[in-house]
């Protein structure tokens, strides 16, 4: 992820008074702006979603041009072509970042949705209704997308949104930002929904984690260096998005094919991101028999494979080339075509060595055993765990949210991908008919 | 709520690197045994509970022996009599102990709960599975009943405990975690599934704060100021139990004679406690009508009122003699039979007044209006909002939650009473027969 905000951010930076008062002032607006978006109907959240998806088009152009000019200043910082890549609002990127906006507005709206409700033996109806959580800070990266999807989900499900993007996408950042708070004040929803702070000032983050007065709930996207000073020095609750070092294990009662299928499927499908496999563990029973099979289609995909002993061994036989294993490879995020191979001697010792080693992000079982599945299962503590499927499943949109603002690896409030509905607290509701307390 | 621990709790101690060594161990130990709590069969866990159980009603001399300790160091040390009441276990006190202890052994099992598990276009069947949260460090004051009621649900929930009590109910909260921790792992639970801190250790609690390795969650039950010192220097996340500045607001429609009963109700029923009445808004149009019969029955029931002007003036010519509200008083958890009494033109200023100075605890409106008890319910942003009932209801046995471990006034993750579900996380579950990703 991002490698450069995260320097940005944890620097310590002298304060500055004014500035805080700036940004404080700017969290009281977003209070005050949230407290009318509780109530604001759906139609006018929906409405607002449509005029910002149309202003955006409309206004491609001048999108792209403050595009060009933050890949201009990215080619002479010397930006990687992965990092001008992650940044490019060009090639119907734009189109995509309105369609994806028409797409939240034709969602449920999850404010006010009653839950669970009974009567109790006192005659009161109980039960809960998602509301809004308030006002929600999102910090991330370089992809401006993020800037269109993060805010209408959070104008969506009610929030006031402050946005605090990456210096390297400054100018494409705040080009959306302000076309999409313009269109939503035209359609008018409530002044200072969303609000955006370029990264060129880089205090505000550290004043924001103070600010509890005003901000609910702080959602970082980017490198862990960011992520960690945020859990560390923020006074307000924190959703992570940590890394994702996904783990397989290959039961001794797998299907050799399939399982080879799915491992392939996981590692190469798309080896850039935080569901693509990155360690695997055979059961030391099954892995004379799948190992040369599956050894041979990772190096017709250009897979790099470290093993431990058992799989350097076959691999030898093999002439695959295996290469060692160290400790460290366990732990690593390779976001490549690299893959950690090893052998355990049941399924007790995976899960334990999956939730010392991997990061509880998405960790899948291959079995033909149903009481094996289930045990996985309970036994893994990750934010997904899947029994016979591709890591590569772990998406918002593959589990049926619509739209997600990213992967949280908390365990508490939302784990896993986050939609709308993780963006909302549940309120107790009591319907009554003059009951008193006896 | 107890004072005595705040300051002990909040006061900066030495560093003891030895201490904080063996503090880390502990939690290590409930890390490990967390783990295979995850998969302990529910017959293990409900056994163990009723052993527990057991095992207090036949230690109940030794119990209350070490109970008069406390008492008589409580006394000696001038604790006030409401404390040493909250101190003391006799009268049956240990039996109901144990009761408990049986009533959550008795109720469902939250781990391994499947949640809208659906078919998606791919084939797999998703959906979410209740766990373990892991590791939960409950922080209280002095009710020594608190170490049974904390440490089962957390048991019951598949959780490690770490329990810290205050120092006031030293040798009673010791007799019964050692109690309860011996019949478990004579009835099969993991080792050190329940560990006890004695407050004699005054450093414990900072040196916890930042075992974020160790530990998931923190539970502080007490005063203010030991809950604002845990928020801010906890580098884990903390589930906030604060006070309850709870409103009434009676709308331009209410019926008076009801809602005259129900605001008594809501204050005079048992005035100590954190969901009773702290301040009351009444529409103006309807004030003249609702004060006078209102001002004699709280004059009956002994509650002094502080009223706004027209209150007092109202007050005055029934010779209720109406003390004039100050600002301090609408901010104020009185605890006692005391009143703050407004007139409001509007629901919307109402609603606003509430959030302002509230504490998102639980509001109730009354009225006869149904937009207006709508809009209520979405304007208010509380723990719990309540139509035509009285504020005393928010709690977990009312609500059907069985035994509750304390009222959340967090946003997010548990909002309100929090009972067993709320001591577990959601992991997304795929079941998939070899699906991969195109």
């Amino acid at each position: 992820m991002g490698s450069r905000i995260d320097e940005e951010a944890a620097t310590e930076v002298p304060k500055d008074e004014a500035r805080e008062a700036e940004i404080h002032a700017l969290g009281m607006r977003a209070r005050r702006a949230a407290e009318a978006l509780a109530t604001c109907p759906t139609s006018v959240k929906n409405d607002a979603l449509r005029a910002m998806a149309a202003s955006i088009r409309e206004h491609e152009s001048h999108i792209l041009g403050a595009n060009a000019l933050d890949m201009k200043k990215g080619r002479e910082n010397g930006l990687s072509s992965a990092m001008i890549d992650r940044l490019d609002l060009s090639g119907g990127r734009v189109e995509k970042m309105a369609a994806a906006l028409e797409d939240v507005a034709n969602l449920d709206d999850p404010v006010g949705e009653l839950i669970d409700v009974r009567t109790q033996p006192s005659g009161l109806r109980i039960g809960q209704m998602r509301s809004p959580i308030g006002v929600i800070a999102i910090i991330y990266e370089s992809r401006p997308n993020v800037t269109a999807d993060a805010g209408c989900l959070c104008v969506k499900s009610g929030n006031a949104v402050i946005l605090r993007g990456g210096s390297e996408a400054f100018h494409s950042n705040q080009a959306i930002a302000m076309l999409m708070a313009e269109a939503g004040d035209k359609a008018g929803l409530p002044e200072n929904s969303i609000q955006f702070i370029g990264t060129r000032d880089r205090a505000a983050v550290q004043v924001m984690l103070m600010m509890d007065d005003c901000i609910d709930v702080i959602i970082p996207r980017g490198g862990k260096q960011l992520i960690e000073m945020i859990v560390e020095k923020s006074k307000i609750p924190v959703i992570k998005h940590l890394d994702g070092i996904c783990f397989i294990y290959v039961d001794e009662s797998a299907d050799c094919e399939e399982a080879a299928k799915i491992i392939v499927n996981s590692k190469v499908q798309r080896p850039g991101v935080c569901n693509a496999l990155e360690s695997l563990l055979i059961h030391e029973a099954i892995a004379p028999q799948l190992l040369p099979q599956l050894l041979r289609l990772l190096r017709n995909e250009g897979v790099e494979v470290r093993g431990d002993e058992t799989v350097q061994k076959i691999g030898a036989k093999l002439n695959d080339g295996v290469k060692p294993a160290t400790e460290e490879d366990w732990r690593t995020e390779y976001l490549d075509l690299i893959l950690t191979v090893g052998t355990t001697p049941s399924l007790e010792a995976a899960a334990a060595f999956i939730n010392a080693n991997g990061s509880h992000h998405t960790d899948s079982i291959l079995t033909r055993d149903h009481a094996n599945a289930m045990k996985f299962l309970a036994a893994v503590d990750s934010a997904c765990v899947f029994i016979n499927a591709s890591t590569r499943f772990s998406d918002g949109a593959e589990f049926g949210l619509g739209c997600e603002i990213g992967i949280s690896t908390n365990k508490l409030h939302a784990r896993g991908p986050m939609g709308l509905r993780d963006l909302t607290t549940k309120k107790y509701v009591a319907f009554g008919d003059g009951q008193l307390r006896v």
